[in-house]
């Protein structure tokens, strides 16, 4: 049995296929290039999967990697999927569930990314990586760069979480900071020659990293899709990898039944996809003088906004913008009645939970799935001192 | 089929058998209660128990909650265990695994502890509880306490690690800082009426969470067990527990073979069991000025010491203390090579492995795990920013 049934790359732009063995980056269009597999190939059963250990490569035929071999990995992958009986009957979602990606290498769900990310990039020849972050994929990247025994460079903004600096040092990366937004630090990538640039989009294997969370979900509800899965939208690879993962699925025959509602969930400091939906744009505008405590969402214009805009409108979503008051307050909320110390980016999908819920767009009884991106221990300036 | 097969509370210093279904402590002599099982009734096959979702309370037969209805989980356990090919090869030891800790709830082990601990002083009606700590542990009681809904007040030292004070205020718990190390913290929990005391080992059930580590080494090493098991000790209660955890799998004859040869890893600043380890006692004395960069095992006197003397004594095994040279020169070193982020505590470990390999104590071949139990994350000092 093949490891891997990847079969090529497809432009969702334009349309052209590209041989996957290569060291390729966009289309030449500029869209980027999303991986597509023999699915019918695919012989596993439901019963061989769960017998497998919990991480995310026991998806492997559903990943790029071909061989075993090549795999770069941490223990990373299958997260809790935790009920949260106290905090849902507070916003009147009884059937509220946390997908928690602080429970993975570097404390965020990144880590997916770079893992599946680094492993394929490795199999097909690249030895040095560089990317613009807002932090947390930084960490996550170099340590895995480190974990292949591959070298990395991170250009990331000053104002990123000091920890995540920590954590690109600590592994032996090179770390450049620039003063300015994470457009700043893409810059100063292209400029770097002699690396492959690994920034969100622009090479196609992140986005298999993180559709496992996808895989995830529907296993451990087995293979009963929620009513709606909400996500924190920066870049937007979380929520279009989600969605390629379902449809997958379904293709498997492994899951029925229309898609789950997905909601990309952004600041009201930075909601340039928020607003292209409320405008029926089928593409974003750039988010002028983006803000927010939820740095890690702070993208002001993304390469895959229009997927992500194409995934709401295909699984009948929406997106909305909370603010940061709600989002340190429900944080803080979270902890109270459940013990789980989230992240801002994380704690903003419980916002817009509370929020749709009051106005209705969440109905009484459906089953809700809020993911939380990472660890509330990388933002210790949530949590006053005193 | 039944939950749990506790069977009852056992004093192993004066023998006394106590009602397991009761608020208890200490035994009236003075000692630690172990729990002790029916191990005979268990009818679980390794078949049924890998099917089993990937968290600690998939060995519940073999844990003291008698109905799932009390379990308090955040989905604790089954953390990864990491070969480390190139840092392996560097120290001489070509199968060295981490059990890596980090991946957990509150980023420790002592998660572990917490959760089964919570869970159990519920069950028997407890619904407040207290303890002196060094840090971590603290976060996690209080974390698990507050997903139980119960109150908790904890005390810990100033110099403790501040992300711990954050993690136990933001889950609503009570805090208090001692200017002073852990035993000062102590003789504050001592004269606040009205909590139970959960210190370590003063009651009998966060060693029983603990002794999961034993049992997943045992499982994810297809019940073979490993030559050597190094374990950072401060309180001992993991060390214990491994032992525990080995002892009952011998008596359900899912292993055979001699133990694991158990290694107490103490840092120089504070080697109370290392010292009676070298000179033939059964006990510990208090260990004076005892200061070390791995906070967490800066305990002067653990109530426990007998314990892993015996458990060290009994498997054949060795206590060893390493420097904070030594310790932050490995935590580094294992990030470079493998893009692991360890704690000190953990790196500790590390820095034993490499000696007793140096010294032949660790023989060529022989397959050695090597506990981290937490998250570099927690420790940001340990990287400079510059």
């Amino acid at each position: 049995m093949t490891f891997s049934s990847l079969s090529q790359l497809e432009c969702p732009r334009c349309g052209t296929v590209h041989d996957a063995d290569q060291i390729i980056g966009l289309c030449p269009c500029g869209s980027p290039l999303l991986a597509r597999y023999d699915v019918q190939s695919v012989k596993l059963t439901k019963d061989e999967l769960a017998a497998r250990p919990p991480d995310l490569w026991r998806y492997h035929e559903l990943l790029p990697v071909r061989s075993a071999a090549n795999v770069v990995t941490l223990g990373e992958g299958m997260t809790p999927l935790l009920p949260l009986p106290r905090y849902g009957r507070e916003v009147g979602v009884d059937r509220l569930l946390m997908k928690d990606e602080g429970l993975i290498p570097t404390g965020t769900f990144k880590a997916r990314g770079a893992a599946v990310g680094v492993s394929r990039a490795y199999e097909v020849g690249v030895r040095k990586i560089a990317m613009p972050t807002n932090g947390n994929a930084g960490s996550a990247w170099a340590t895995y760069a480190a974990r292949a025994g591959m070298e990395a460079l991170i250009a990331m903004p000053i104002a990123a979480p000091e920890i995540c600096r920590r954590e690109v040092k600590v592994v032996g990366a090179r770390l450049h900071l620039v003063d300015g937004l994470i457009g700043d630090a893409a810059a100063y990538i292209r400029e770097q020659p002699g690396y492959f640039d690994v920034s969100t989009l622009k090479e196609p294997y992140r986005i298999e990293g993180k559709k496992t969370m996808g895989l995830e979900i529907a296993e451990q509800l087995d293979w009963q899709l929620p009513d709606v899965i909400l996500y924190p939208t920066g870049g937007g690879v979380g929520i279009i990898g989600i969605w390629k993962a379902l449809l997958e699925l379904q293709e498997l025959g492994w899951v029925d039944g229309p898609l789950p509602r997905l909601v990309a969930v952004q600041s009201t400091g930075c909601a340039p996809i928020v607003q292209a939906y409320e405008n029926g744009l089928p593409e974003s505008e750039p988010w002028p003088d983006a803000k927010t405590v939820a740095f890690g969402i702070t993208v002001p214009k993304a390469l895959g906004d229009f997927l992500v805009l194409q995934a709401i409108a295909d699984t009948g979503g929406c997106a909305v913008a909370v603010d940061d008051e709600a989002i340190l307050a429900e944080l803080h909320r979270l902890a109270q009645l459940e013990g789980a110390f989230i992240c801002p980016e994380g704690a903003a999908t419980f916002a817009a939970v509370r929020r749709l819920r009051e106005s209705g767009w969440i109905q009484p009884g459906e089953q809700v799935v809020a993911l939380n991106t990472g660890l509330g221990l990388k933002y210790p300036e949530t949590v006053p001192l005193t």
